[in-house]
């Protein structure tokens, strides 16, 4: 099996014969799937191989576990991309752009293979290789997308089956800290990659509201929220994601008056954010002047107009029409943003030097603890009636390495595999998981593993 | 000469031998260029060919004067492409993708050449070519990028010449109605290119202002207006242009401690275009929804909440924060955009939907006429003193065909063209026209022609 060995215990002993898992990518959102695939390989006659660019964070991972091999992986290597058709089943958690690569040996091959990022044209159109050669490739099977599309089309079917006609679905997930943060004023750290979170946003959002399209731009986005109560859970904000409507077709929702789709945040932090989209400091197309020398003060300063008699918050609060005492104020206190302390870059475009700003005070430390939520709304009539239906669901995470964006990535992936390697569930092609054949034993096992949704009818 | 012939009186008369000007592009923009040209074409020998791809517009301008010759063109046709190589002199009013192939043909065969767009960085690696055929290209000799440069070099070179330190250097200019046209709250009509008009100022801006780099994004720009008053002309206010940076070199002004360049309009306009700006309405990213059905109204409603209980006006109003008796909500409501008129379009972006329901009021009339204005400050320390000093220019057009865009790009053309023929201006190679040798008797020309500058020292 050219670059690694199977362990010498496989070698010499024919009557074994594992199923084989390759897991491509060891970052931290990468450590409850390989956890959980370590634990179940004894049961299952699994051997789970770990491959990354970097051998000592797939070492860490695997953590000498005796199901488990580390490997070097570079799939950009022609040699190393030959390896891919040894394995039975191949997980990629490597950056996006990376998934079309694995997909093509995969789809050649006849591997059965999982991610949980976006569906591309490219990626779709493997669809006929993959069923011809008898695998598929399910994608979308993490948080967001994934069990969002899950339990989403859980209830959307139940409903649909029941005959009622559906008039409104809202959703909303956030990646946020867990409550038991009290000293951060944000209520927010980056549990997930830190640019994504600059750059939020950016781009149009396009929803349906009661039958009418409805447009928000950017310098409006975090001004247009919604406060959404979550019981148990209490008070979030939402704002618009891209393009809703996208899932008027994915969710087979033709017809519906409203469809909204959102991120959550604790409230206060959109109309603190929105201070820096309103100065331009979130602006990733040009490179800022003198970086190398520039403070965190400079920094809000070169959005402000000149002016030799204010300082630089009196300048801020007016331009933002904001109290030199209110809470948006501190919060850009708190963050140290008109502090003289150099930024520390070289260069960068305003969205890289805020990024790297916003990582001093909000890099997740080993004993924070993050939180994922989900909610969903349904308004349906059914019998003449007007219901109106909840479902949500909250994650807590362990540590700054077992986070609740890692479980509710992983497991998705995880308890998938183990369901398609013990034969309980077949996949043709390439598919997102909206069918029902495979959400629903996909959130049974989730329910085992602590991902549980309430549903809360309401009037 | 294959696709045109010589008029017969020049073919039977071996002593005519005409200096042969190629005019390719006969749009509004042309009309005051070519007049000029067609005036001095007898006194000269000169014979100007006008080319266009739509013929008719081409013997419009011409209008059968006994010089002139108007032709069917298009650059990218091979047999048409070899054409260029027979005339003496070429000014390319064609949209600016195009000057590149001219700039080749011109300067392979070593024909002078003139237009009055932005300097590529394609076009600026053919200066060798140029100069070493014995020819030149001069680019930005028109209004905006053209007259600004020279008429600001030639203030700047002497206040260096004078050893005086330049500290501040601001310039801007606007394309605007005349003072007489006094129905339009406004007091604007489109009289340039309306598509680049309603996508103005997005991207980002930089420019220097007291020492310090500072950066406006688009979200703000229309708020961050600064108050002109122009001696003899009253009010305007003016917005920043892109990167005033540029300026730092190409006008040679390093160590300079404000610059600044802007565009002007009159009081009111920008508070009013904000809201345009505030609600994605200038768009251009995405493809609206139902655009064949909408009506202005509507255009406005997709940026609003939903509310069933406000009328359009009334969300609008509350939204961007304004008065309902307003001046902001007068100017909207003479623009027709509450009406429930239909777009008239099939498809669009915000933008192109903006453009088409503008174009409705915004179109100039035949008895409309426009008026450019164009205004620097200087400020700089002579012998321990700082002085302040003001240029300013002002030209009204004629009617809707001769407007004052058409004279200020099209007479900086005509008469270096004129100046390059009878040999009193010699260029070699890609230049912008920041020289002396260039902008002394261009400026000079200019003013016989009615585009003079007064200057104001102030306190």
């Amino acid at each position: 099996m050219g670059l690694y060995k199977l362990p010498v215990r496989y070698e010499h002993d024919p009557r074994m014969n594992p199923q084989k898992i390759l897991v491509l990518g060891a970052g931290r959102s990468s450590s409850v799937l390989i956890d959980f695939l370590l634990d179940h390989a004894s049961d299952n006659q699994w051997l789970v191989t770990v491959g990354d660019m970097d051998l000592s964070l797939a070492r860490d991972r695997v953590n000498g576990h005796p199901h488990g091999v580390a490997l070097a992986f570079d799939i950009t290597h022609p040699e190393q991309k030959r390896e891919v058709a040894h394995f039975d089943l191949v997980i990629s958690m490597l950056p996006a752009s990376f998934h079309l690569i694995v997909a093509e040996l995969c789809a050649a091959a006849g591997i059965n293979m999982l991610t949980a990022s976006y569906v591309s044209d490219e990626i779709k159109a493997l669809s006929e290789t993959f069923e011809k050669n008898g695998a598929g490739l399910i994608m979308e099977m993490g948080l967001d997308p994934g069990i969002d599309h899950m339990s989403a089309m859980k209830v959307l079917d139940r409903i649909k089956g029941a005959g009622a006609e559906l008039r409104t679905f809202e959703t909303f997930t956030g990646g946020l800290l867990a409550p038991s943060n009290d000293d951060n004023p944000w209520k927010y750290k980056f549990t997930w990659n830190p640019r994504n979170v600059v750059l939020a946003g950016q781009g149009y959002v396009k929803f349906l509201q009661e039958g009418k399209y409805k447009y928000i731009p950017y310098q409006k986005l975090f001004k247009r929220t919604e406060v959404i109560h979550i019981p148990e859970h209490g008070y979030f904000e939402g704002y618009a994601n891209r393009d809703s409507l996208k899932y008027l077709d994915a969710y087979k929702l033709r017809g519906i008056q409203t469809l909204y789709r959102g991120t959550l945040r604790r409230t206060g932090f959109c109309r603190a954010w929105d201070i820096f989209v309103q100065l331009g400091a979130t602006d990733d197309t040009f490179q800022m002047q003198n970086v190398s020398e520039m403070t965190h003060r400079q920094f809000i300063n070169s959005f402000l107009s000149y002016n030799p008699n204010d300082s630089v918050e009196l300048k801020l609060a007016h331009y933002m029409n904001l109290d030199m005492e209110s809470e948006e104020m501190y919060k850009l206190k708190w963050l140290g943003m008109f502090e003289e302390e150099l930024v520390g870059l070289d260069k960068g475009s305003p969205a890289q030097v805020l990024e790297h700003i916003l990582k001093k005070k909000w890099t997740i430390q080993p004993d924070d603890k993050d939180m994922i939520v989900m909610w969903h709304k349904f308004e349906y009539v059914e019998d003449g009636k007007l219901k109106k239906l909840q479902s949500y669901m909250a994650v807590e995470g362990e540590d700054a390495i077992h986070t609740a964006m890692a479980k509710t990535v992983g497991l998705p992936l995880a308890v998938t595999a183990k369901l398609i390697l013990q034969g309980k569930l077949v996949v043709s092609g390439v598919q997102i998981p909206t069918e029902r054949s495979v959400y629903e034993p996909v959130l049974a096992e989730l329910e085992n593993h602590g991902i549980n949704f309430t549903e809360l009818e309401t009037n």
